[in-house]
């Protein structure tokens, strides 16, 4: 495996989706590897198929286990038929949510179990770990007030959550922060989106290797 | 938890179904208890949903692991929908296949490791163990003949495969009944319908708490 993985990880409303847009652009003049930008469930048949039952508001009764495992199935789909073959042609992953945000979000968010859902995740990865991962930290009042502003798009079980639940998951990301110091870089994504740009492309050109530049 | 929870293991063809009919009929008159026989998915809409993907012919792609995910999660809102109030219920609960089924079809037959699907499991059981499996032990030649006999009413994905996946399947769950010998009761499969009957009744009533008969 000669590419290199990067995930792009933070609570609802870090603006990390926007930022992300901005990076590949500037990321792109400065790099001589291929990119490949990509999020789950990444188009594939199968863990889309996998999402819409996740996804779907008809299903209340879902267990919380059952959406952690549903998940973490549409992404064993996605690193097999996306991520995997581009690392293997040496390219450059850039992944917006990866297993970090099941363990924030089903772990610590929905009370299973920040290690659990770690533990279980492992079985889907296999393996597949990011090299990098850009935490977009940013105060739960200004997250959430970002969400409500751009609510009108985008609708799921996921979003319907309040302050509480969003400080919980931001407080999981930070502990992964701490846990894991050599692959996890904290972003101050409450700074302007031009700075916060212009502080992952500092940290991608420090961290990926000579080769990719 | 006042209910028992047991449940009917094997490979394909080793007839634990037609048997299962059988053990219903008789154990109903002894038992002073109430009896769910249950098998996954269980008739839920949600892991009707998800088996609806995993058997889904159109789509050879799918990565063993994405499978493995797919039953455990279909599994997990099985036993949130109908094991779990029936033995809060203090009912019997007699379940044709469950983890060890995964751990040999998924674990052993497809390789993936028997601990790996045994430990991935653990996530989506959270301490629903059965009481005590019945595991129907027959020869491989004897199970894939009376497979290919029953052929024209079902087939799936997982039926595809010959005598070296059957023969891995069968030594998984010999294994685990070395393993596991306070759970795990081993039947000879290979005798008459009537007689695999009978020991399974044997077995029940000597394993059954006195309150339930």
């Amino acid at each position: 495996m000669t590419g290199k993985f990067v995930t792009i990880e933070g609570p609802d409303g870090s603006g990390k989706t926007s930022a992300l847009k901005g990076i590949i652009e500037k990321i792109k003049v400065l790099l001589a590897t291929e990119l490949v930008v990509t999020r789950e469930p990444g188009g594939n048949p199968i863990s889309e198929a996998v999402r819409d039952v996740v996804l779907n508001q008809d299903y209340p009764e879902m267990d919380k286990r059952t959406e952690a495992l549903l998940f973490a199935a549409s992404r064993r789909q996605h690193i097999v038929e996306t991520i995997l073959p581009a690392l293997e042609a040496n390219k450059l992953v850039m992944c917006d949510r990866y297993v970090d945000s099941s363990i924030a979000y089903q772990g610590a968010g929905r009370d299973i179990g920040m290690q659990a859902v770690a533990d279980m995740n492992l079985f889907a990865t296999n393996g597949t770990e990011p090299d990098l991962t850009l935490y977009f930290d940013v105060p739960s009042e200004i997250g959430l007030k970002r969400i409500f502003e751009h609510r009108q798009n985008e609708v799921n079980r996921l979003d319907d959550e309040k302050l509480a639940f969003h400080q919980k998951v931001r407080k999981a990301y930070q502990q992964l922060a701490v846990e894991n110091p050599e692959r996890i870089v904290t972003i101050d994504a409450a700074q302007p989106l031009d700075k916060v740009i212009e502080d992952c492309i500092k940290v991608l050109m420090k961290k990926l290797p000579e080769s990719f530049k």
